[in-house]
């Protein structure tokens, strides 16, 4: 697992008190929720200004090749984004849902945390029965501020080649 | 994410210690398999004599319409369902299956726990594929009481507009 | 619930230290990781030498049938399948990806923890949408050991009476 993650400390510990346990898990649950509510603006706010973003197909990230779905190399990409979701991105619209597996520490240190979960997203779109739209998982590095955990780097890597229309909404 | 709650406790804290963190999520586990598990009667016991259950579809919640899928205010009623589940409703039998996101939690006061988490159901029906049945979040008030952790209010609001078939069984 | 799972202690406690809560949950989301990385080999080592690995469809273990889908008696068992996965059992590959819903804890004792927790699978096959593929609960059997927590004992039962193919992966 841990050579999924490149830039992980060896040797690092992945116990965490309750507080930052508490406070981690709360961080995804709040991220699933707040993409999920349509509220587009409140995305960016779960990232730190100099963060990166990246939406990408497994088979892309297994053999590392650049090529992504969504690459975004800070805050302000992210609220450029979520303007074109809302202004300049023609789409239906639906609901989206994301169901966030248990997640998996790699490592904590000075550094922040290392953490990887699995999720699926459920889509439902306007008179049509919810389905499957996307699952993966994601590659996060999380890091301490003084409004709370942020993250640092979150990679979704997708294992659906293919995507029933376009990801327009954040995975 | 807090407007989504009302009668949330302005300023109210979210920090739980670690036995009361366990308890909910063992609350929220115990609640899945036991309306997975096909015992009925195990679904009234989850939550207190003075409770509230509500199913929503989402479009309904969000524009704040009264209109709800299935809509109980006490224990008895639950009871009522379970009786009709068993003895009145005419349905196909099938298997249900809660997946459960991480919990988000929005305030814990004097007043109990307001939380919120994402779900996905799958439903199995005889000589069918297992598929996506419904999915949405629960918005619970959660409450202790001499026997632990209790539902006061849970209102379940789904994503689906359509849906396969009626919901027979408790989500 | 506790009648799901026979060999449970009566009137054992299901209180966890933080340590250990953690680390259950980390087992879980590290075994979910480990068989959808595609890396067959991590999975034996989830186990201890003299455990028991069960895939059985819902309806035979509820009835008590013994007939089990997969049914795997020791550590050495486990490599031989992952072997066959490899090199003997012809099939089309595909990316699975489980979602893990909350813990459930039933007894900690001396002799272990007994835990439940649903689960559902997603699979994606090249060039097709992902799907639903399993959905269903593990009932596990978990023991200390000097390399951390391990399975004595993981049965996976799946609702799905129809498989849409062969169940070839560990689930």
């Amino acid at each position: 697992m841990s050579a999924a993650l490149p830039g992980q400390a060896a040797g690092a510990g992945i116990a965490l008190d309750f507080a930052t346990y508490q406070a981690l898990v709360q961080l995804y649950a709040e991220y699933a929720c707040a993409v999920d509510s349509g509220d587009w603006d409140l995305w960016p706010g779960f990232f730190v200004d100099d963060c990166r973003y990246r939406l990408v197909p497994r088979e892309n990230h297994e053999r590392g090749l650049p090529l992504a779905t969504l690459s975004f190399e800070s805050k302000g990409m992210l609220k450029d984004r979520v303007y074109g979701i809302r202004e300049t991105l023609f789409h239906d619209p639906y609901y989206q849902r994301h169901v966030v597996s248990l997640p998996c520490v790699h490592a904590v240190t000075a550094d922040g945390i290392r953490c990887e979960t699995n999720y699926v997203v459920i889509r439902t779109r306007r008179n049509e029965l919810a389905a499957v739209y996307n699952a993966g998982r994601y590659l996060d590095w999380i890091v301490h501020t003084d409004t709370g955990l942020k993250f640092r780097e979150r990679i979704a890597v997708f294992d659906s080649e293919l995507i029933p229309n376009s990801l327009i909404y954040p995975i």
